[in-house]
Formats: C-alpha cells, sequence, structure tokens
C-alpha cells in the first residue's frame, strides 16, 4: 500500500489506517462508496484498484477470493480485512471518525435510513443492475453467460415504479430519509446513474425527483463523483 | 395500542416505546427480527399483528401502505413511525438500549457484520425466497401471479452454493461475522429455516454449517422462535 491513510477513531485511540478500494471508476455501486468517502472527506485517503469488469476481472477466483459475490466495490484495509457489500463499507467508513453523519446516530435515524437504503436497493438500484445484465447486452457476451431477458424487462418495470415511489416520497421530504442527507439518498442517486446508463429516463411527471437529483448534482461528493465518472467511462 | 412497551435509551433521555409488529409468526423473514427481539429480551414488549400471506394480505393497499416493498416484517411506533426491512428493524431495536450486540460497536464490526448480513441475504436467503416464490407453488396461484420458473431454479442452485460458502467460513470462525453472534447469523438462521421448508438439504458434507446451525438452535433466542414455528405452522 502507499503511504496514504487516515487517523481513525477506533474505540477511544486514534489509529493510522490505510484503505485500498478495489473498484472501476464509472460503476454505479462503485459511486455509492466514492460519495460517501467525499462526504466524510476521506477520499484521498484511499488507494483506488481498478477491476475491468468488461474483461470479467470481478468473476477471477484472484477477485473472487476478496469477494465471494464478484461484485465492486471491495475495501481492503491495512490487516487484510475486506470488507464487501456498499452498506457494509458505508457503515464502516462512516463510524471511523466517531461520528456517523450518513447512517444516523439515533434508534430512529438508523432504522429510517437503513429501510429506505434497502428499499432504494431493491426497488431502483438492482432492478436497474439486473435489467442490464439480463435484458441488454450488458458486459458482453463473454461476462454475461446466462441472461434471462423476461426477468430483466420485468426489472426494468419495477425500476420505473421505483421511481415514481421515491418521487412521492421526495414530495413530502428534502431527503430520501428525512431532513437530512444520508446513506439513502446516495443509494438513490446510485440508481439513477444506473438508469441513465441504460437510457431508463426518469419519467417527466417525477417532478420532486427530477428536482432533488438536480440538488444533489450540486452536492461537492456528486459533482466530483460525476467528474471522475465522465473523464473514465 | 395495548399496554405493551419498553423504556428506550433515545440519545440520553429514556421513553416509554411502544412497538407493534406486522408479520407472520412461522415466516423466515419474520424470525429474524423475532430471534433479534428475543436476544435483546424484549419480545414481550412487542404486540404482534398477523398479516396472512396466504390470503395475499401483503399485497392489498391497506398493507402497501405500510411497506411500499409488500413485505413482512413491518415495526409501527407509537408515534406511527413504521419502519420494515428486517436490517433496518434490527438496527434500530439494537440501539434501543444504548448497547448495540447484534449490529457492532466498532468502525471493524459494524463493516464486517453489515457484510456477512447482507451476503447472507444475497447468497442464501434471498435465494431460497425467489425458489419458492418462482419454482414451487410458493403462496398459491392467487398470490404468485407471476413466476420464472427458470429463474427461481437458478436462484435454488445459487442457495446451495451459499450453503457451501457459509459452511467454509464456519469451518474458521464460530459466528458468521466472527467471535460473537451477530445480525449475520440470524440471516444465515433464517435462510436454513427457509431451505427447510422448501426441503432444500443442508448437503451433508456441510459440516461447519451443520454443527454451527445445532448450537444456533440451542440459543434460547431460536428455541423460543422455533416453539413458536411450530406452533403456528
Amino acid at each position: 500500500m502507499n503511504g496514504r491513510g487516515f487517523l481513525i477513531y477506533n474505540g477511544g485511540e486514534k489509529m493510522k489506517q490505510k484503505m485500498i478500494i478495489y473498484d472501476t471508476p464509472a460503476g454505479p455501486y462503485p459511486a455509492r462508496v466514492r460519495i460517501a468517502l467525499a462526504e466524510k472527506n476521506m477520499l484521498s485517503s484511499v488507494q483506488f484498484v481498478r477491476i475491468n469488469l468488461w474483461k470479467g476481472e470481478h468473476k477471477k477466483p484472484e477477485f473472487l477470493a476478496k469477494n465471494y459475490s464478484g461484485t465492486v466495490p471491495v475495501l481492503e484495509l491495512d490487516d487484510g480485512t475486506l470488507i464487501a457489500e456498499c452498506t457494509a463499507i458505508t457503515e464502516y467508513i462512516d463510524a471511523l471518525d466517531g461520528t456517523p453523519t450518513l447512517t444516523g446516530k439515533t434508534p430512529l435515524e438508523k432504522g429510517v435510513i437503513h429501510m429506505m437504503n434497502k428499499r432504494a436497493e431493491l426497488e431502483l438500484l438492482d432492478p436497474v443492475s439486473v435489467y442490464f445484465h439480463h435484458a441488454t447486452p450488458g458486459l458482453g457476451p463473454e461476462v454475461e453467460l446466462y441472461q434471462n431477458k423476461e426477468w430483466g424487462l420485468r426489472q426494468r418495470d419495477k425500476a420505473l415504479h421505483g421511481m415514481h415511489y421515491f418521487d412521492t416520497v421526495l414530495r413530502e421530504r428534502p431527503y430520501v430519509a428525512g431532513d437530512s442527507f444520508s446513506m439513502a439518498d446516495i443509494t438513490v442517486i446510485a440508481g439513477l446513474i444506473f438508469a441513465a446508463i441504460v437510457k431508463l429516463q426518469v419519467p417527466e411527471e417525477c417532478e420532486a425527483l427530477r428536482a432533488w437529483y438536480k440538488r444533489m448534482q450540486q452536492r461537492p461528493s456528486v459533482k466530483k463523483l460525476l467528474e471522475i465518472r465522465s473523464k473514465s467511462s
């Protein structure tokens, strides 16, 4: 690992923590962790190692040894601990400085943020991903060894319904899980990033969702991510 | 709500909190929250309201108004807040008494527990559920309005691979996310409960997983749950 690192608050003592993230800069799921890192001012503390999904590197034994599920991103700590899954990585980095800002402090905040985050996965981001992998060319025939088009098309429709749902949510509150920005907003942002990749338009009538997304794109963390994406895609 | 309740620690002050949970006693996903409640000694503080999945009550408008995704369990607080999704409900109840025991205290514990919990969903519990709903009669033709058998059978195979994966994990450590019992163990337990429902045997060669499950079934929280299940199924 290079010299990058970050002083962490780990149960009372400050420790130097180096972090590697295996991901792909333009990926919608990696965007979740990159935005979270930027929100926590930790982006510069991480060394990014690129995994080429188009070459199927995430399905090769050496990567599957890092993450059984074969997905990016994966966080590696200097003691070799590997943490996969965006919610898990976000929980980790949010707690590093002892003051969670993305995953909630009180029981109620934790419960609502985790519910809306999971709902954003279930009803928007993951369905778009399944549509991409099963009902579009996806990562290409070398990588998409099995496709179920009927299932993929149903997931596309589910994602569109999900956009209407989040539109109703955002008509009533400024952020996905309530009055402040959280991990749940990041997951909906990733869903809309992926939707744009597969040319799934946010319906015109989803005015609140569209306005919210414009607002989110002004956040420095999201602006930075979108810049990185445009350079690398 | 009846007089049941529980003193909670909410950012410094103790508050009386009443809780209703809409679920079905024999359900594998409800088992996740019932086991968590038992682990936290809160089971008696909750009023359970039964939702009949076989009659499709979870897909009716009045229930969908409680949970857009139409799944159980759903937690309702005395101020009317509704929290769906087992991980979110577990995060909430685990933080209620100010001393999380299921979702981790340090950044590392939080990260690893949430990763293994999500992996247990992705690689075992959810695939068994999709197999049940799409490649078996599931909840019956009145409720299962769309089935994709090919997809369901692939998910069955994914779940069996998942059992082998968790067997390798449990050859090296006493619990799914490390040295102590956590939310991740509960999700694997729910996966094996659901596997038994659909008659998906844990392979003989998965000795560590089988031994771990025997051990888990001795825990008072799991024993209680299995008793409730046998009475109500």
